[in-house]
């Protein structure tokens, strides 16, 4: 197959990771004589530090033109700490989830038993431990009417959803719940938002769709506990922007390796493919940052192209290289592997 | 001294936790030549069952003229998942914490090593966790305009904050850091929300009137990691409404044991204790509920009133039972106390 794939590397350590994903699908595709053709493109600090703004009108045009999106991370601590600054990298990313209509970003969360010793958590609460979060993405307060007075003195963000905005992401997770345990759980915070009690009335009708689905509700303060203390009851999350921001960075730390976790933001043209970890600017350039959250979601990026046995030969790859030590700093500080070395062996692997 | 204090069962276990909370301010007021009125009103889905209303005017004319207000519980099944349902039981509470002022809630979060064994956590990283949350309590999201178009295909909830809401508890916060490690993190999410970053510059502002006050900011996406991955880097946490009630309740489960942590509202006038968890209606009745939460909410409510010996007293009481295994159900599911044994043990050490 042919394919077009607009790589985007951002800030930090996206560069350095995210050629390490590109190395993989090179490897994949010169096995299976397809032909991936890159476009590189700009967004985030490294936009704006070369074009003034944190998403060019080419790399919006370029992704809308393309199959699939790599992308990297973004983030710079120079903007962080300046709550007056106009222009910010984030806005990049926001755009371009808006301008390509991902709506839904889907992140797995499943433990690795050569990995149990880097959890915060107990063994036995990891047993068994295999979710994925379906969190909206381009609604709610993201998107919502921001404003600020003209004295600075009183600040205000809007939350809003529609009926649509919840149901299409709501078929895609029960749709998923349906291929594996057949559990949905919503978390809102039906008690006190309006939003959330449109979001559980409409879930409440699609169900019915879905009937081999087994239907939850969770209050998003009792979700943020029960992910830490019985992660196992989850199957599919299914929740709305602010909150799944929230709780999904929160699920992540349950393997004890964010470097390791990839996700997936879809819509309704082409498809975007980022490891959920930032920019770590203190690692950049050092060569020590982990490639495996930025391969496992090329390895998500060939699922999307109808790719499943290279994914999943690629998902194996990761494997072998955790399980033999072939490990980045994060992992074991003493014996560890380069950023660059890893992006070797898994493409040497595939 | 004299004292007038509201008591406001409410739901579930509310009751039966509340009254061994009582029983031990009894005895303090008994030891030390006190009176203590108490007063009791409704609140919640008791409260609406008997009135029609979740908030009667008479509780909070009562809790208007108290001196300190002890809170039990709130919530029933039956209004959880009808979306459609016009009165609520949280409006009570949501309601009174308006009508009080009850800008700050504070949630002291620290580990017990006889409880080790029951948190979802690893030993290590339970080491020296101590720290305190301020959740703003009367703004944001949940106070803001809320809308259903008139179709039920649209909804919203505005958050709205002011400069001096900020600043009220900015200022108990910063006060608090000084008495303590000197440490406050402000938790926001100011790379994307208006209301987050008017947050983070006033407190910005105030930092320089607490010059030996280390500031730091974490986006909450970043928070939630933080709670779990290494909770002893945390003094004092400061953040709005929504955000707290979140990471709040995901602290809560480092201890192990949600029905032993305690919280205070406090504004400007009477000041409310109650403990963090719900209502819990499985377990209503069964006199197997753990009191400790409701009576260390009374202990913080004696600190209020100055009697700092005595809530100390109880405090190593509360202790003196968990070290000893007079403990309820959810601590130890074999061996255990009944809530009303706990509550006459207390009462008879303090
Ligand atoms: C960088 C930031 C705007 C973004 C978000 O909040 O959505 C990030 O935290 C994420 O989860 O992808
Ligand atoms: C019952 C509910 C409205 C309340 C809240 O969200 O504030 C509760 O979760 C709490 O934290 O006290």
């Amino acid at each position: 197959m042919q394919k077009n794939i607009v790589v985007i590397e951002g800030d930090g350590i996206g560069p350095e990771v995210t050629r390490q994903a590109v190395k993989v699908l090179n490897a994949v595709a010169e096995q299976g004589g397809h032909e991936f053709n890159y476009h590189y493109c700009l967004m985030g600090a490294c936009a704006i530090d070369k074009t003034g703004t944190p998403l060019p009108d080419e790399t919006i045009e370029a992704a809308l033109n393309s199959d699939a999106i790599l992308f990297g991370a973004i983030g710079h601590p120079k903007y962080d700490n300046d709550p007056t600054a106009k222009v910010r990298p984030e806005q990049g990313l926001l755009k371009l989830r808006k301008s390509l209509q991902l709506f839904a970003n889907i992140r797995p969360v499943t433990t690795y038993p050569s990995l149990q010793h880097l959890s915060p958590l107990k063994g036995k609460i990891l047993e068994d431990v295999n979710f994925i979060i379906f969190r909206e993405l381009t609604g709610g307060i993201y998107f919502g009417k921001k404003e600020l007075n003209a004295e600075g003195t009183q600040a205000s963000d809007e939350c809003i959803y529609s009926r649509e905005e919840i149901e299409r992401i709501a078929h895609l997770a029960f749709k998923q719940a349906q291929q594996r345990r057949k559990k949905l759980t919503l978390v809102d915070k039906a008690n006190v938002l309006e939003t959330s009690r449109l979001w559980r009335k409409v879930v409440q009708d699609i169900a019915k769709q879905y009937p081999d689905v087994k239907v939850d509700f969770l209050f998003v303060d009792n979700a943020a506990m029960q992910i830490i203390l019985n992660p196992k009851q989850f199957d599919v999350i299914l929740t709305e922007n602010m909150f799944g921001d929230i709780i999904s960075d929160e699920a992540s730390v349950i393997s004890g390796s964010l470097g390791l976790l990839p996700s997936a933001s879809i819509g309704k043209g082409s498809a975007l493919f980022e490891p959920i970890h930032g920019s770590y600017p203190q690692a950049t350039g050092k060569d020590i940052a982990n490639p495996l959250g930025s391969i496992l979601s090329a390895a998500m990026l060939l699922d999307h192209f109808g790719l499943r046995t290279e994914a999943n030969k690629v998902r194996e790859a990761a494997n072998w290289t955790l399980q033999n030590g072939f490990v980045t700093k994060d992992i074991d500080p003493i014996n560890f592997y380069f950023t660059s070395t890893i992006g070797e062996l898994i493409s040497d692997y595939v």
